[in-house]
């Protein structure tokens, strides 16, 4: 299966199964070939299915047992993809070159959660959401959980170095990491960090690692910075008349408003409307321009509403056509309940996708972009609909065929000529392919937004790390 | 002049000058006795007066002046190191194998304010405090300045990853750049990140690049984030008996205070009672323990009220001798004064120091830290004052022979062993030696520190970079 100029890797035998199992013991390795097929995919689109497939599925239960996987891929030259919860959206957890996939789901533990330093360290395959919870439990945020925290593994949310509704004030996970026990490509165990809260005792090699994808480390150990609770939260729901109003808004708010909010996520008119009729939900101003999603926290509730105030005053003053307040569980929930429906709707929708962007664009240039975006699409019989996280900057759109028999045989040549159309626009207006998805299976668009020596520059890191590529290979740069 | 184990490095002849005029300009490069006696020392104690010596220094004007720089040292394997106001506290200015010190200081325009984008783009020999300052007077918050703003250059502090007063709430310096310019050691340039807020296209080399000491490429270009300016801002000055009560208030605040302060520095006995003799001031209360500055800051009256009421009622009910709380700015001012006396008395005091330290420790281990530290610096006829940045576990010891004549001619044997036997300490807690100031020349303690494994990760990053080893030779490890 090896790729061309890779070096040739060997193939998985009897014999390496069994070495294997030797590492793992007999439940600890699979090559049976639903499963193989199953740990072969993950939420990316177009599905890749059959196209890529592993040679054995291995379910280490410590970093012992990693180490000892990887020693051994290493000095047999076996391909190894470390999977998380199979959530990913750019195919980082796809083997390309087949050979073993590592999934983490075994190594699921909460081993400290430390009240002193305000820290909470978990193996990879935790659940998210389940950090989030037992930190409030004890009145205390893990800020980094990503929009997929229900169902993603912490160590795939810093695999992939996940964002989600709250970079805008808490930045995405890498920046709640403080320490990583990793194993390096050829076995080696390294500490990283710790639960210290300063470190520039050589270089950052922590958030190297966050966001590479699995290509340089197999995570083996988080250790989360968490935050105080904030004790209420607000959301307003904002109709606007158009995009750009919209972006006006934003800038207000962090600037004359002073307040960076825990969230500012869009929907515009279409996302709205498809919502609506894939629901029968009747949502309120559905044929405004675009919606907010608002979201303030903070520690009382005077102190909040003062913000509360003064950012729906800005909203009242930039052509709001109206502000609607959510304090009260039920009704944050029936708000954020529109949002994720923007996203699941695309699931279950029956119109086939051209493709599904993480592009982000400098917050000064957004309207600029979305006065492009139309005829971009019209010029490949596209239309789109566009979500996310507007308050950073990092757009989800969601393109379609015009209509679904006007496309057919050569729908990966039209989605390939209208992505880089949109990825030249988002270029030029100092933009870039992913916001949080991360680059996997789009490596062919990377050149579009990277230099040549800035590729150099990622090919030597990745060769410092694992000379052999054997880790995750194929992955971020043609 | 080339160390053991090192490429041979080549002299730099009167053709070597020749050459490098022809870039630069008669003007752009000196090899001038006492300008290079000058360019080859920073404020790192003990002081390295003569023991190294630059060849050649150079003042490039524009990037692409620093790349030809770098491909014509590249190519003829002269060590270049890069420079900023020369204000490092470890060595990182210092040009240990000769060759070329690279002054960025005639790189020093701001080049843009953005105010839709909330970013600044800089030059390397901007003095941060400017920054800050143009930043303000656009209601904006530079909050990576570090204690050093006035005199440092951005491209230092981003070479160091400054800390300074506010990272427990800002974070470091490299928590503020989203983009890069950077000319690698071959000459070639490369631009990473830029004005987006999310990017997870490649590799974060931006915060590979932040804290490397000058190693890995030289900065040519910064673009920072900005954040909303707080309007108001309080500072409490709080004496504490014990380091330990204060250390319990540190937590408290943060976990049911719910609050993160700007800043939580503080000053032990003795940093006080020297800044009174040094001045003649007279500081309450100047028997205490220890002294907290915790400051807050926040965007009205009525809200940065309720935290300073919270906060004050912690303390007090903590154990504080008193709270004096400073609202207006002379108030404030005197305040900070006291802690920017504790560093300046140090300098001109007449007793010889053994060492300067930089450590951090996990803020559960500070109090045990502390219980420790009497023993040992006892056991090696020391004293010492202690000082900084409680609120990140960053902590500032100097140490002092007992008394003068003690020590003498093995000043920098006794301060071996006593600083092998803090980082031993150091290490057992879970921190590590370096917060804010860089490794630098501290690099033969790294290893007490850091893995072989994650040693030799640095150097393949480094040789990955810089395969000549030409940038900055001989910082970091050993």
């Amino acid at each position: 299966m090896s790729g061309g100029g890779r070096p040739a890797y060997s193939p998985v035998t009897e014999g390496v199964l069994s070495d294997l199992a030797d590492i793992l013991g007999t439940y600890g390795v699979s090559a049976d070939r639903e499963k193989r097929a199953a740990y072969s995919l993950d939420e990316t689109l177009p599905r890749f299915e059959g196209e890529y497939r592993a040679d054995a599925v291995c379910f280490p239960e410590s970093a012992e047992q990693v180490s000892r996987v990887m020693k051994y891929a290493n000095d047999n030259r076996i391909p190894v993809t470390p999977r998380g919860a199979g959530t990913g959206l750019s195919g980082g957890a796809i083997p390309l070159y087949g050979g073993i996939v590592l999934s983490m789901e075994r190594m699921n533990g909460i081993l400290e959660i430390d009240a002193a330093n305000r820290t909470l360290t978990a193996e990879p395959g935790v659940v998210t959401s389940e950090i989030t919870k037992l930190a409030r439990e004890r009145g205390l945020l893990y800020a980094g959980d990503p929009c997929s925290g229900d169902i993603s593994f912490i160590g795939g949310n810093v695999a992939e170095n996940a964002g989600g509704n709250k970079v805008i004030k808490y930045g995405a996970t890498g920046a709640h990491v403080l320490g990583l026990e990793v194993v390096l490509p050829d076995g080696r165990m390294v500490e990283l960090g710790g639960k210290r809260r300063k470190d520039v005792t050589g270089y950052d090699l922590i958030h190297l690692i966050v966001g590479s994808e699995g290509t340089l480390a197999v995570v083996t150990k988080v250790t989360l910075n968490l935050l105080p609770l904030p004790k209420r939260v607000t959301d307003l729901l904002v109709p606007m008349p158009t995009i750009e109003s919209a972006m006006n808004l934003v800038s207000l708010i962090t600037t004359r408003g002073g307040v960076i909010p825990a969230s500012i996520e869009f929907m515009d008119r279409r996302s709205i409307q498809n919502v609506e009729e894939y629901t029968g939900m009747c949502i309120p101003h559905s044929d405004a321009g675009t919606q907010l999603i608002i979201q303030l926290d903070g520690m009382d509730r005077g102190q909040l509403w003062n913000d509360v105030e003064r950012v729906g005053d800005i909203c009242a003053g930039g052509g709001a056509l109206e502000v609607f307040v959510a304090e009260d569980r039920n009704a944050r929930d029936r708000v954020w309940r529109i949002r994720r429906l923007v996203a699941e709707e695309e699931w279950t929708g029956s119109m086939p996708l051209l493709s599904k962007e993480d592009i982000v664009v400098p917050m000064g240039g957004i309207s600029a972009f979305f006065e492009l975006l139309p005829a971009i699409s019209q010029k490949h019989q596209a239309t789109y609909n566009a979500y996310g996280h507007i308050g950073d900057g990092n757009i989800h759109i969601t393109l379609f065929p015009e209509s679904a028999d006007a496309v057919e045989e050569d729908t990966a040549k039209s989605a390939d000529s209208l992505r880089r159309d949109l990825y030249a626009a988002v270029r030029e207006l100092g933009g870039t392919l992913s916001g949080e998805h991360g680059v996997g299976l789009k490596k062919k668009y990377t050149d579009i937004f990277l230099s040549r020596a800035h590729i150099d520059l990622i090919k030597s890191v990745k060769a410092a790390f694992d000379p052999n590529d054997i880790l995750n290979p194929g992955k971020i740069v043609m």
